[in-house]
């Protein structure tokens, strides 16, 4: 039997012409097994609009008995390769699978999505097109009710999707449905986390992580960190952090870096940031471009307060300093 | 027939005694001429409560339908002259102006602003009293009902009144009633604009856009970015940046720029930074204050990561770096 | 009679379990005097469901009559000490206290807080368990309702439980229950307050105050301001700000300062940065870790920008420019 590579059942809001404005899929499946397997390829491939009964009858657990037992239309997508975003649900689908954590981000193929996603005002009453959104609140106020709009915006918040087990997230504005937020991350107030990229897990997130961007286990972002992204303002690199690092408060950093790396709070490294490398003895070795250093370990960054040099330190000490500040976490 | 400066037909909220909270004005008119003039002036000058039957009796397109058709008090402003503001109403309908893109910001005449909005708390159930909070949480509480606070201010945010076309707001609680945001305009969740300031479009705004300050087309705010502003701690330079300038991640800026200027990630420039002038070939000119470049155009400020020297290029280099950086957009 | 610490009547939400969630305490008392305290003492030490009925008998005034005149389970919860936090309902008196202004951050015993605070997602229909919020999330669209989700959080949102007098928050969101408020204190959109923490008022508070951090009468802080924390990444110093002290936007500081002491936007202060001391003739004095300077007042800090090398000024000139920056506000 043929592989299938993503299948969800899910419950879309639609406009006055049947267009899909967003789906939640409860239960999406990627690279689905078994009975699963067997009961999607029951489906047509694609997206398609089918009863609750029709998915029943397909057998195998595919959805939440209280979809399955619902009155309503149910939207089914399966998608047998990961080709370009084809449709409103597609693009919702895969957007799920990476807030639950059944792929990371930069493996799927997300070409299509900012074309299938429809700018709307994400409103207390649920999602309403752009064009209708003055209507509404004028009908509202006439009704003596009150609608709150949340933003206007291609992509809706995470949680109002998807809730990952075992996060904290401290303004649900700031996740977007797309992102990837591993066991035990706690994103606070201040901090961001775009579709397409992810905490892996554990991590103290109060910084900003741009689309495309992932940190590795044990790494902290400090308050308004940056990480450079690549759809506005960044380069072409992919940033990537990885484990146990920690980007101080208002730092940032433009180039990737390995595991144990620290740059100190206000610092921020760009790819053209020329950085002298300093020993174990604390002796200037050379001059690089930070660029030149992307992906190394062991790195702790500093700007000399009586000189202005950036330095980069890659020693035990750096390593221990960095063991010290997370001891506090 | 004289002029009227501005004219609308609102929906108040109002307290108990009667006092206005807030006023939606669907459709707001800036110098309004020939029909809707005349109906504009069968009203006296100020601020009233007619009946729908008397706005639909005044002739011309004054209101949406829904609104001259309803059975609730509407609320008239007129306004002969940009004066002072003197009601509540008219603070709002100042505020409508700028977001409907009527005018730019620092256009009008918003003194007493301050003074005529009250400050109440904006709830899911709409705005209330600062004062008679405290009992409409334990009453919605005791109903088993839940009331959301989202803000404790005079400015509500713009998008529960006003919904610009080609905008998206990704966080709409940053983003103040009065604010103008131009067709194109992107703000994303760490992006803020306050009432009487603007991105004038098309712009990807992802930094503090402060009162009083404007940003010019295809200029781009990274994240946290700062402009500093004239109401806490900022001077008395009103800034303005102009088209095509890029203000990089946790930088920020005390001077208006002209065109095609950019500030590296990181740096701040404030009016009192002693910048060197670098000539075409790398050569150190001379050194001046800041805000002696106040205005011009096609700058890059770095700071030498070497001797910690704020640099200022004033050449094609920066500008070539300048549109490779937004080709990225 | 012997003392009472705290003693409050409050209206909690519980699971089906009967597990309190949250606990809404209108009128919160601290070492209660007098009839309130005979009162207090005729409940027994701890947390208790009582009736209304209960509250009334026990004389006094108590609790704000709505609630009293309710037919709901009441929780009371009386503090013979501050000892650690035995109780769901015990830590919402705590976070209370500090909300309503009975006591300052730092002087209470938060021992046992995370322990015993839920992570709940806060919803437009109040507190769900985490675990029940998928099902939450699909029921709601199944019935054609809309259920958003502000936070997943141990900790709500200050102003859905207390409203202190003469503020205003520009994002209700960025305040935790348990931040210390006082008259006259703006927290605009880019301001932060967690809990143990506070602004003494008035301030304009337009950066981050991190747990355990206070900051006194007349200091502002500017946009993406940094107060290093004592939880995440920052050192054990707790960080206090005294009076009319100006943090710049996108600045930071690691030590406590004193009064009127400015730090240059852009410009991080940690405890290990090596600052130079410059005297009133603006020769160099000496170099000591800003450490050393923790807690002192009349100082400016700003880096040096064509030698990158840190300095503070310790001067009337530096009071008179905070002074002149004040002015603004």
């Amino acid at each position: 039997m043929s592989e299938v590579f993503a299948f969800a059942v899910g419950l879309a809001n639609t406009n006055a012409s049947g267009d899909v404005l967003d789906c939640l899929f409860p239960q999406p499946f990627l690279r689905p097994q078994g009975d699963v397997l067997a009961a999607a390829r029951s489906f047509t491939a694609g997206t398609q609009t089918v009863t609750p009964e029709a998915v029943r009858d397909a057998g195998a657990d595919l959805a939440p008995s209280a979809l399955l037992e619902s009155d309503k239309p149910l939207t089914v997508v399966r998608l047998d390769s990961d080709a370009e975003i084809a449709s409103t649900a597609e693009a919702y689908l895969k957007l799920h699978l990476l807030s639950h954590r059944l792929t990371l981000p930069n493996t799927l193929n997300l070409d299509g999505i900012f074309a299938h996603l429809p700018n709307l005002a994400w409103t207390s009453a649920g999602p309403i097109e752009v064009d209708a959104l003055g209507d509404a609140l004028l009908e509202a106020r006439l009704a003596g009710e009150h609608l709150e709009v949340m933003s206007i915006d291609k992509f809706p918040k995470m949680v109002n999707y998807v809730m990952p087990s075992g996060v904290r997230i401290a303004d649900a504005s700031r996740i977007r449905l797309g992102a990837y937020l591993g066991d035990g991350t706690t994103v606070m107030h201040e901090g961001f986390v775009n579709f397409n990229a992810g905490a892996l897990g554990p991590n103290m997130v109060e910084g900003r992580i741009s689309q495309g961007v992932t940190i590795g286990e044990g790494t902290d972002l400090g308050g308004s960190a940056s990480t450079m992204g690549t759809l506005a303002g960044g380069g072409e690199i992919v940033i990537t952090l990885g484990k146990h690092c920690l980007i101080g408060a208002n730092a940032g950093t433009g180039i990737p870096l390995g595991d144990r790396c620290t740059i100190e709070a206000g610092l921020y490294i760009t790819a053209g940031t020329v950085v002298t490398l300093v020993d174990e003895n604390g002796e200037a070795d050379r001059r690089v471009k930070a660029r030149e250093l992307a992906g190394g370990s062991d790195m702790l960054f500093i700007r000399n307060s009586q000189t202005g040099e950036v330095l980069c330190r890659s020693n035990r000490r750096a390593i221990e300093l960095n063991e010290a500040l997370h001891a506090h976490n």
